[in-house]
């Protein structure tokens, strides 16, 4: 029995997220399971560094599986470019440690939030970003990202309102750049909580349309309130882009 | 009545091409002259710099239509963008002479054909890119593009075989390069007879495969015959660049 670490990229638009649901098999994780089960000959399981959700894509999701049969790293990578839907690609594959698993030893996660900001849509990448016409002040969402960069009690930006774990998390940087047309914003963290990455990206958004002061973020920090918080922001602009171990 | 002159993307993949053809309007011009029609509320007609082929995209395509209700630039562009489907956009609008028509007065265009050379697919652009795995000598597609280039009788790459009209054009350049796992094609013309660009990747492609000689590319042009030249690409990896007056 060997474990493997397995880079993936999907495009998540037609997909209930990464993890496994019941009976219902229409996620990432279902897909590659099927794909990764038939060729080692039983059922696996393909433990992601953590669960995205429905419509929410990655350019470097990691995860790991444990493969009875022994595969070459180029026969596993050959196997799922045959067999995976064209939206999901194993990009990489090494071979880990017995011990090494994806969700529990990661370290560092980085998404990518991107928002197209013109009144004329982006054909090409219209299913990776999302689109908003207005005026959007960036220097008040960098002073808000500022609040937020940290060790703190995420409480107020967790979409579970009954999450009995605790909501401590640390955010290393919040990095908000202007491309030609597209607001895009960086976060790297230790982790983050359930839709954490888009109430975080609706709260900076309604600051940089003026309908919230930056300074008010350390307030809806201390409410530990999810209603204290900003929007949440649609799945299609959001991308697990790489995590670190 | 007002001439304005437009400029269009779209992916091409779920469309039978740009022109309208019988009764069928699931094109890239019927689409855009129901919704123009719509706004000058009477049937117009949206004449583009040539027609590109189902499942061909564009990044630039030009066209012009007059409009009787002389809307502003700005308005035309805010219509489209609200009721053109996700997948085409307009998006950029001038006022043109009267005279200006966007097929009979094109000097130049640009097309590209994206070759993603890699065992692994590339999901974010897979609707945009042919892939293809084997080992392309770049060198020996040079050589042979250089045959190319210049004003010669194409008929061997025009995909109609019974042809009447001149099939002479001017190739300016074609110009091969590698990013990453993509070799990108880039034609420049005064004009493309029916599938050319598509023949010509395709006996590139040979070449660069070790199929064909470069230097067998004067003979080719020389037989005037469709069968001498190389297979026709596949559409998805062709984009109509830009049209130059």
């Amino acid at each position: 029995m060997k474990n493997y670490k397995l880079t993936i990229q999907y495009d998540g638009s037609r997909y209930n997220g990464w993890q496994v649901q019941g009976n219902t098999d229409n996620t990432v994780q279902g897909k590659i399971q099927n794909v990764l089960s038939r060729m080692d000959d039983r059922e696996v399981e393909v433990h992601g560094s953590g669960r995205t959700d429905a419509g929410v894509h990655a350019r470097g999701q990691i995860a790991n599986v444990k493969l009875q049969t022994e595969p070459t790293c180029a026969e596993i990578l050959a196997y799922c470019a045959q067999y995976l839907p064209t939206d999901i690609a194993v990009i990489a594959v090494e071979e880990a440690s017995e011990r090494f698993h994806a969700r529990l030893n990661a370290q560092k996660k980085c998404y990518v939030y991107r928002i197209h900001n013109s009144p004329v849509p982006n054909v090409f990448e219209r299913k990776y970003l999302y689109q908003m016409t207005g005026c959007f002040d960036l220097n008040a969402m960098k002073s808000a990202a500022r609040h937020l960069v940290g060790t703190h009690d995420f409480r107020s930006f967790c979409g579970l309102r009954r999450f009995k774990k605790s909501t401590v998390r640390t955010v290393y940087s919040i990095d908000i750049d202007k491309i030609g047309d597209e607001i895009r914003i960086t976060y790297v963290g230790n982790g983050f909580l359930n839709l954490m990455v888009r109430i975080m990206t609706g709260t900076l958004v309604e600051v940089g349309l003026g309908q919230r002061n930056a300074d008010d973020i350390p307030a809806v920090l201390a409410a530990l309130d999810r209603d204290a918080a900003g929007i949440t922001m649609p799945p299609e602009g959001l991308c697990l882009q790489w995590v670190e171990y």
